[in-house]
């Protein structure tokens, strides 16, 4: 296990978040077994911790990243130098304040950020996997994630948060290893992946296998990168993580630096210019397998047929306490999805909170600074630091 | 122009729609002004009647075709065989009876079905158009269709009915040749093309040039066809046409012909299979340059900024009696953009009747054998055929 310290502590600020940017290497002796059948060993996990943990390790908070995201939650990105996607939630002083809490996320199975994808080598052949890496589901990544945190001596996480494909894993940890989660947040999320999604998914697959530079799926091999296609299938992903009130909103029918139409196919439009950035600056820092095995695995996401449709048996006896969050204008996981999961934790005598939150801004309003959204955040965990008798240790600012 | 019979008259039905399939070319001295400022010429105009026009020439039901439709609205598709795209509406006996009209449907301005698109030969280079064929609008498409009703020596449309882009040159129709139409039913349709729906334009236009085999436009020359971008972006675009209600009905989380998923990436799901099948039966009959120019007039449909954004302008003491019809679960022209257009109707003193259909079908609802749009449309032409005393001129069946 290497400790990294990711970015200079130039600042009061990044010492008091007390960044840690590490990886380990798991399954050395025995491999993990997947949902497929298959298994995979060894096991790179690359992570980020932010805060200290505490005597009682009863301070973590596991947080987990949606399709695109990873383990650079508050850091910086170092591929785009963006702040750290969650970095208006988590932090000294945030939300998930990391004066308080020890916050740990991991980029996942499958992933392109350091755990093992198809871009790691194969121990088998030298090579990397490509599309011999086996097919994994959400369970597969939350089983990599516990391990960890045997790994890191830690029992139980006080709180599991993630939103999206995070809030899958949430589930999982819930339904799964209830005894290792005090307090579970999933977010935007849903327990049984769509129709509709599964078939977004596909076109982002499609247009990906459709660039030539894919190679099948050997463009590594063949010093290739499917840019246009990645780029394609993001653009596509990208509009459904908005919603038509914000993208009229933000854009409307407004032209991109001029005063009308070029009669040609440039972007004469902002929202055009505003996709096509979106593509080519996702395919600078995301691998185009990964992005299939990711959503495949988001395909597969179905709790209910677990237990012979009835989701609320994942939870029967449940000792997590829940709270749902949901988005009115988000469209990939509207809030029925999630009222589903509230029903279900119902039927289970779950303890559970259940918030809409009003906001225009689509799927995406999680990763916002949106203050309902945040306030929900802050006050249920609040009020579940105390039910847990948390004790903090408190750093001199 | 040459009339050509399609279909064999072989039944009595064939002999009752009376289908002429024909084609005529037009701006043969003048050429046609386009929005762009270019001009055009000449243009083949490609099109299908249905009935009999009766001696007044007052029972003539112009029918505009959508993005990816035709002029093949009754008669089967010559490349699909399937039936044509409007014939549960469109035939003897039905809603639309041409027993009574004459139906007349143009193949678009910029389409690949015979009218002059980037596919056709440019009269100046004896190559195809490709992308040197000038960016259309909506209302250059609409300004072909009033040239082939004079050379049909018809003065007036009793009816110009579309839906989607069809509605759009309704709306053109009624707005700048209010005395060519008595009534006008803009069906699932708008006034101002939105943020979203471009952004959904655009993802086509890029999966389509980023296929290596588009070749910068030029395909035909390199006879080369970019299949694989065409069916991407004919499966982006199809999602958009069904609502989540319909997918979840139609496909759920169903498997193709399997009992388990198969961990890999195969078609899995019933709604992957038929997505991949919508896309690679489209690239068979549909021009990939044709899918670049109407996605791009769509774009720059905004009738509202034509009048200093008052729609209500565009209707002023307008003659034309309205019937705009939407679908409740159209999320890619929401019911809100019919209310928009029947709100500024009303603000010009406008004849307007206004239904949203209750359907769960999305935006595909207007092609289908829908109920409620069935009767809604029956008897407003009913009402309006008795306002205009129509008098039929009736066959023996």
């Amino acid at each position: 296990m290497t400790n990294i310290i990711a970015t200079p502590l130039d600042t009061d600020m990044h010492q008091r978040l007390n960044a840690v940017e590490a990886s380990v290497v798991l399954y050395t002796d025995t491999p993990l077994n997947l949902n497929s059948g298959t298994t995979l060993g060894p096991v790179d996990v690359a992570y980020h911790t932010y805060g200290r943990l505490n005597a009682e390790k009863s301070n973590v908070v596991v947080v987990c990243h949606a399709l695109t995201g990873d383990q650079h939650v508050v850091l910086p990105h170092p591929l785009t130098g963006k702040p750290g996607w969650w970095s208006s939630l988590i932090g000294p002083g945030k939300v998930i304040d990391t004066d308080h809490f020890f916050v740990i996320c991991s980029n996942v199975l499958g992933g392109c950020m350091g755990t093992t994808g198809p871009r790691s080598t194969d121990p088998a052949t030298g090579h990397p996997y490509m599309l011999d890496f086996p097919v994994i589901t959400v369970a597969d990544t939350v089983r990599v994630q516990v391990a960890l945190l045997d790994h890191l001596g830690i029992d139980q996480a006080f709180a599991v948060i993630g939103g999206s494909m995070g809030g899958m894993q949430v589930l999982e940890w819930a339904a799964h290893y209830p005894e290792r989660v005090f307090c579970a947040l999933p977010i935007a999320t849903c327990a049984r992946y769509s129709a509709q999604n599964i078939a977004f998914d596909e076109v982002g697959r499609q247009a990906i296998m459709a660039d030539l530079d894919w190679c099948g799926g050997r463009y590594l091999l063949e010093g290739r990168i499917p840019h246009k296609g990645l780029a394609v299938a993001r653009m596509a992903a990208h509009i459904t993580y908005l919603s038509e009130a914000a993208l009229t909103r933000k854009f409307g029918r407004k032209l991109q630096g001029k005063d009308k139409v070029s009669f040609g196919f440039e972007a004469d439009f902002e929202v055009e210019s505003y996709l096509r950035h979106q593509g080519s600056t996702f395919v600078e820092r995301f691998d185009a397998n990964s992005y299939l095995y990711i959503t495949r695995a988001m395909d597969y996401f179905d709790m209910p047929s677990e237990y012979d449709g009835h989701l609320a048996h994942a939870f029967r006896n449940t000792p997590v306490h829940f709270c749902v969050i949901s988005f009115s204008s988000d469209w990939l996981f509207p809030t029925r999805d999630s009222q589903a999961i509230v029903r279900a934790l119902n039927a289970a005598a779950a303890s559970v909170s259940f918030v809409e939150v009003q906001s225009d801004k689509g799927h995406d309003a999680f990763l916002l600074d949106e203050p309902e959204f945040h306030d929900t955040v802050r006050g249920f965990l609040s009020g579940m630091s105390e039910r847990r008798g948390l004790s903090f240790v408190r750093e001199a600012p």
